[in-house]
């Protein structure tokens, strides 16, 4: 069995392994991604990052104008577009390993399946412009223990589909019970993450607007933390709030405080998700 | 922050950080182990194991006979007195390491808060001798969720409290919903480990009794595997099954399977635990 190199970082609790594989030499299979990411019989996470140069990838590259490629998968291996959390931790990882630079302004291109995706620094982190959204205007209801009655979500589309929810109080919050999976009325296609969110009272303190939220991640149940769910949060919550609310958020997530800003950018409006980075720790793990 | 070097093991998915600390100049805090046990902002672990020499521990040492002695804490930094699968694990660790070596036939003296643990080479990995056990006789009705009615359960005490339940079958056992706690009446003054038990059918073959078991840990949750419930389980239904029945059990727990055995020792009957321990990766990681 061969060893392997990895580091294990998280973005609010949205934890992933991350192998450098400069040459694209290795392209694990399902089986060892979910190898690797289970809790108790491998290193643990909600996803795997697979640090490659495009131009390893050869003719086959989506984005050649892209240095880097983060080879996104989920827990089960399986293979997904885009993470939210996962390519700020991708930066992180690129920087701190001095694979890569980032001058302060400057904008570093990470590929992804879903395009490229821009990174800057932020505050306490990095900053990833995850392009443009929609919603498609219908309101299911949405039932979940604990609830004492159905309410109404907002359909969010960003690349994944997501449901937003908003509760009339943080004792509600807190007392939902999200080991059951929420249901939704009429029940969407392919699912989608639903995401309970209450504003804060005020809503909106020195021009950003403020929200709590917990998610329940589709085919994998309460999370800690969801980027695009965030964003999806600060999306629906500026909607409700309508004319005058802010194109700025801050969303509490129970694994940490994240940001969202709305920008006008190509193809429309586009979303940015913003916050903590974080490389916990490094080592070497046999691969099955 | 200082870099700190750490091994993470298992036995049967009972997962541990490893840390060695020959001298014992690293008596880590209860925060400073949480942290390093939390699965999403550390490394991950249902407990921790620090590795330390008795005579590093001079006259408060508990085991002086032992060479090293495993200073076990929960995932929560709580001190607690022994683990059966975290012995084991130990016992990989310092052999792996080379920091202790075990002939043939021979046994590895590992001190603990409760004593002396002889551990053993047995088939799949190591046997701990867990020493003796009581029960007080009662039989407190259990009641669960996705149990039909409550059933009578037997109490076994392994210096930790153990109730054991028997099920009618396979589906009864898959049907339970550990996700909520169950209830025992009467109430246990200190709480108690729930194991759930479907013993096979026939139970007997060639001379080792086999169960099936899941198990509700105090304090914890359902978890993939109990050492100590293990030997709970497979004693209660030696009891139950009466004359005749084996000293040899295998039990099958959610991460794998585990052996039993009961034996004539110092100071009554002694029961004990073998079952594979397992090294999965190895690291640095820097102490908040």
């Amino acid at each position: 069995m061969p060893e392997i190199a990895f580091t294990k970082g998280h973005g609010t609790g949205n934890d992933f392994v991350i192998v450098a594989d400069p040459d694209g030499e290795r392209d694990l299979s399902a089986d060892q991604v979910a190898a690797l990411c289970d809790r108790r019989f491998g290193i643990g996470g909600d996803g795997f990052l697979r640090v490659v140069r495009s131009r390893a990838l050869g003719a086959g590259s989506a984005t050649p104008e892209a240095e880097w490629f983060m080879d996104y998968r989920n827990a089960d291996g399986s293979i997904a577009e885009m993470c939210g959390n996962g390519v700020r931790v991708f930066a992180r990882y690129l920087l701190d390993t001095g694979l890569a630079t980032l001058a302060e302004g400057a904008a570093l291109a990470v590929g992804t399946r879903d395009g490229v995706k821009l990174v800057t620094r932020s505050g306490d982190g990095f900053e990833a412009d995850l392009g443009t959204w929609s919603s498609d205007g219908a309101d299911p209801l949405v039932r979940a223990r604990g609830l004492d009655v159905p309410r109404p979500g907002m359909n969010i589309d960003l690349g994944n589909p997501h449901t937003v929810v908003a509760l009339a109080s943080e004792e509600e919050l807190d007392q939902l019970d999200l080991t059951v999976i929420p249901q939704l009325d009429p029940v969407p296609a392919n699912g989608a993450n639903v995401e309970f969110v209450v504003p804060s009272d005020p809503l909106v303190t020195a021009g950003v607007g403020r929200i709590r939220m917990r998610v329940f991640e589709r085919g994998v149940g309460e999370t800690l933390s969801c980027g695009t769910g965030t964003v999806a949060a600060a999306l629906a919550v500026r909607s409700w709030a309508g004319d005058g609310a802010p194109d700025q958020w801050r969303v509490e997530v129970p694994g940490g405080t994240l940001g969202v800003r709305m920008f006008q950018g190509a193809g429309g409006e586009h979303v940015a998700l913003s916050g903590p980075a974080t490389l916990v720790f490094s080592g070497t793990v046999s691969l099955a």
